[in-house]
C-alpha cells in the first residue's frame, strides 16, 4: 500500500465518482468548541463511500475476470457500492447480506441489479460463507475492507480531505472517521500521511464494539466479544482487518467510543445543521468531534460521516431526542 | 439587471459562499422517466440559497451605510441569510419575522445574532411595517426579491447550474424553481439565458399558492387569494415581484403546481435517495420533476431545492409517508 495505488484509484473514479464537499456550521462549533469540519460522505453515490472503494477494485480488476461477474459480503453499504459498480461495468454482481440488515439497504442493493443472498449474522461466518460462494458461482470476491485497492479507493477521501483542509487553512487537527474494519480510516491515514501529516486520524467506534480501539491500544488485533446490540449496524465488524490493521496501528492516533445515544444525537445535530440524512454508524465521527471535545487536540476537528443509508423509523427516533422538535 | 451583475456578485461571493453540487440518483431517473439532475442548495449556508442574495446585496452596499445596521421581513429563510450575512459584516440585523415561521428558523435567526420582531402574516403588510422600523432605526432594508443586487446573488445558482450541466453533456432541459417573490427564479433564468440557452427555467409553486403561474398566463401580475393554509412556508408570497415579474415573463416558460402531498413525497425521496434533508417549500420543484412527467420536456430536468430549514414534526411527517417505513 502506497500513495500511488490512492493516487491511481483517484485518476480511475474520475468522473464516476463524486467529490464530496467539507461543510460547516457555526451551530456546531458552538457544541464543539472549536471549529469543525464535516466530510458529508452520505451524499457520495450509493449514500456511502463504499462507492469509492469497489469502484476502485472492480476497476483495477483484470477485465476478463471481471466479466465473472463480483461477489460480496456486507451489512448493506458494501453491498451497494459493488452492485453499484458492477453494473457500471456491465457485470454480474452476488451480494451475501446478513438476513436482519436494514430493509432500504437491501432493496437499494437489488434495484441496482444485484443477486442478494442471505446469512445470519450471529451464527454464520462471512467470509466462509462467501468465499464458497464465490467459488461455486466462479465469481471474484471483493472484500469489504482488507483488499489493497478497496483502500486505496477509501483512500481517495483522504486526498480530497487534504485539500480543502489546507484552502480552509488547517494544518493540524484530528481527523475523526466512523470505523468498522478499518478499510475507510486506513485509506485516509495513508493519503493524509503524504499529504497532510500534521493531520492525525482516530477511528470512531460504538461502545462495546470497540475492536480497532482497544487492538490499538493493546497493539496486537482482539476481537469484539458480540456481533448485535448496536444500531451502528454499518460499523459493526468482528475484527480489524489483517491488511487494515498495521496500517491503522502505524498511522492513527487513539480510537474514541460512543454511545447509540450519541450516535442519535449527532445524527439529528446534522439533520438540524447539515441539512445531511446521516446512519447511525455513519454519525459517530461527529458524535465524538461534539460530545469528547476534552479527548480531542487543537483549534479544529474534521469529521468523516460514512453514510446515510437509515430507514425512516431509525431517523424518526433520532429527530424525535430533538429539543426543537 | 444583467449577467455581469450576476459575475460581479460571483466574485463578491468567492470563499464566502457554498458552490452547491449538482446531484443524481438513478433511482429518482426510474420515477421520473428521464435523467434528473438536482441542486441541493439546502447545503448552502445557512441551509437555503437566500446566504447567497443576502451576502450579495450587504457585499455591494455602501460601507458607511451598511455599518449602520441592515433590516430585513421574512419568513425565515431570508431572515437568516440576512443575519448571517450581517454577523460576518460584523453590522446589526433586525429581522421581521412572522409569528407562525418555523421554530427552527426564528431560533436560528437569533442564534445568528440579529434581534427578531414579529408580526401576524395575515393581517399586517409586512412591506408596511418594515419600512417604518426600518426608517426609524436608522437601517437599511434588505428585501427578500424585489432587490437587484439580491437578484444578482441568487443568478449564481445559475451560472453554476451552466457549468455543472454542461460537465453532464447536457445541453436542453427543463429547470424547476421553487418559486415565491421570483428572487431565485429570475436570478436562474437571467444567468441561463447568457450561459446556456438551451435550458428554459420554470417556476414550481405549491396548489392554491400559484399567483406566479397564473401571473404568467395571464400576461400581468395577479395576487393569491390567502396567506395561510399551505405547509410551503417558505415560498408562499402575496404576488410576483415588481422587479422579478418582467424577467420572469420575458425568460421563463409556463408554471408548474404541485400539492402538499406532492412536496411531502417529494422531501421522502429526497431522504431515501440523495441523503438531504429538503424543507416542504424547497421540495416542490423536485416533486414537479418526480410527478409532473408530462408537463416537462426533454430527456433531462434539473430541479433546485431552494431550502432545508424544515422542523422536525414536520420531517417526521414526510417519512411517514414513505413506503419503506
Amino acid at each position: 500500500m502506497n500513495i500511488a495505488m490512492i493516487e491511481a484509484a483517484a485518476d480511475r473514479a474520475s468522473g464516476h465518482l463524486r467529490r464530496t464537499p467539507l461543510l460547516t456550521s457555526p451551530f456546531l462549533d458552538e457544541i464543539a468548541g472549536r471549529r469543525v469540519f464535516v466530510k458529508p460522505e452520505c451524499l457520495q453515490h450509493t449514500g456511502s463511500f463504499k462507492a469509492r472503494g469497489a469502484w476502485s477494485a472492480l476497476s483495477a480488476m483484470d477485465p476478463a475476470q471481471r466479466a465473472g461477474g463480483v461477489m460480496a459480503y456486507s451489512s448493506g453499504n458494501h453491498a451497494q457500492g459493488v452492485a453499484w459498480a458492477a453494473r457500471a461495468h456491465g457485470v454480474r454482481a452476488v451480494i451475501l447480506m446478513p438476513a436482519d440488515a436494514p430493509a432500504l439497504k437491501r432493496e437499494n442493493t437489488e434495484a441496482l441489479g444485484a443477486e442478494v443472498v442471505l446469512y445470519d449474522r450471529t451464527r454464520e461466518d462471512r467470509e466462509a460463507k462467501g468465499q464458497a460462494l464465490a467459488q461455486s458461482l466462479g465469481l471474484t470476491l471483493v472484500k469489504p475492507y482488507d483488499d489493497a485497492q478497496v483502500i486505496a479507493g477509501q483512500g481517495t477521501v483522504g486526498l480530497e480531505i487534504a485539500e480543502q483542509v489546507a484552502k480552509a487553512g488547517i494544518s493540524r487537527a484530528d481527523v475523526l472517521v466512523c470505523c468498522g474494519g478499518g478499510g475507510l480510516t486506513s485509506g485516509i491515514a495513508l493519503a493524509l500521511a503524504d499529504r497532510a501529516s500534521g493531520l492525525r486520524v482516530r477511528p470512531v467506534e460504538p461502545h462495546e464494539f470497540d475492536d480497532v480501539a482497544r487492538s490499538l491500544r493493546g497493539g496486537a488485533i482482539v476481537e469484539n466479544p458480540a456481533m448485535d446490540g448496536s444500531i451502528c449496524d454499518a460499523i459493526v465488524t468482528p475484527r480489524p482487518g489483517d491488511l487494515t490493521f498495521p496500517i491503522l496501528r502505524k498511522l492513527c492516533g487513539p480510537g474514541l467510543v460512543v454511545s447509540d445515544d450519541d450516535a442519535l444525537y449527532a445524527m439529528a445535530q446534522a439533520f438540524l445543521r447539515l441539512k445531511l440524512v446521516v446512519e447511525p454508524g455513519g454519525a459517530v465521527a461527529l458524535a465524538a468531534a461534539l460530545l469528547r471535545v476534552d479527548e480531542i487536540e487543537g483549534e479544529a476537528v474534521i469529521a468523516v460521516i460514512s453514510g446515510g443509508n437509515v430507514d425512516p423509523a431509525m431517523f424518526a427516533r433520532a429527530l424525535s431526542a430533538t429539543s426543537t422538535g
